[in-house]
């Protein structure tokens, strides 16, 4: 059992562990799918992660407690739901480099996902926070497919973000208002 | 902490216990979901369990064990994905009545999101497998919300099944082809 590269101890320590600028990409996103749920706007979820459970002390119906698991590698991305009746799926990764993207972060049954729902016209897309830098970018699906088809399979310097991904601006509410984006590019839905 | 209702001890000890009929619903469905991705038709997937991570033996990167963990209530349904481009959602539930399907079965975040994703053009629908009877149906979003708008909260009966559900017949490949009703109703899609 391994222990993935896409999760991070920070996920698991999660409330001790906060970054100088307060929240992390995930909590951002938390928040805002939150506020789009309030707002009726679109409902939006993070998976839960995937565990396989190995030992549970089963106490009674009520109460149970698992007292062995082991995270699994996701065979798809970590968000997906409905926006004005689409089908709306993202992965979210943070980076600390300054100059590109590591495709390392993105497991290959990952990428089969977003190429799955782009073939099935869902709309998929990254999100990537260069957390040094503290920008934050949206790269549809396509582009990033286009990428790693035709150039490199290792990582997406920062230059091809600035240049055909969408950079998302703070907000106070939403804070990470990626469907603004959306409603730019699929001005009809 | 509590083990919540729609967990069932099957699904932990899952490789030990089968039922007669040699597989329960869920797993007639993850084969069901794998074939719907082998043809490249949808790409429909069982979300995790949703797991309360306490404390975890953190040995290296690569290798993690969680020594202490609960199960959480699910906010959504358990089943959701694409199909030619529309949102699908869905819950599955086996009961062993004969005659009704409690409602006990579903959490009251359950509903809420069965009722958010109707109002928002999404294809949402129960699967109910009485499993003394053998039979398994198909129930709409809107069905079931006006039955439980209207008549009861508590149960709803296999003749309401009869009448606005619809009959998912078995067979060799895919197992449980749900889809296909999808197709009947949403012809155009």
């Amino acid at each position: 059992m391994k222990y993935p590269n896409g999760i991070k101890k920070d996920t698991i320590f999660h409330n001790i562990n906060y970054k100088n600028r307060g929240m992390d990409l995930e909590d951002d996103l938390n928040v805002t799918n939150q506020y789009y749920r309030e707002e009726d706007k679109a409902y939006i979820y993070k998976k839960p992660t995937p565990i396989k459970i190995v030992n549970v002390d089963y106490i009674s119906r009520k109460a149970a407690t698992i007292k062995e698991a082991y995270f699994m590698e996701p065979s798809t991305t970590d968000y997906n739901g409905i926006y004005k009746g689409k089908y709306i799926d993202f992965e979210a990764k943070e980076t600390k480099s300054k100059t590109s993207f590591p495709l390392n972060n993105i497991h290959p049954h990952q990428i089969k996902h977003i190429r799955n729902i782009y073939n099935h016209n869902g709309i998929v897309f990254l999100i990537v926070r260069f957390t040094t830098l503290d920008i934050t970018y949206l790269l549809f699906g396509k582009d990033f497919l286009y990428y790693i088809d035709s150039c490199d399979k290792k990582s997406i310097p920062i230059s091809y973000f600035e240049e055909v991904g969408y950079k998302i601006e703070y907000k106070l509410r939403p804070r990470v208002d990626y469907l603004k984006i959306i409603d730019e590019m699929y001005g009809g839905i």
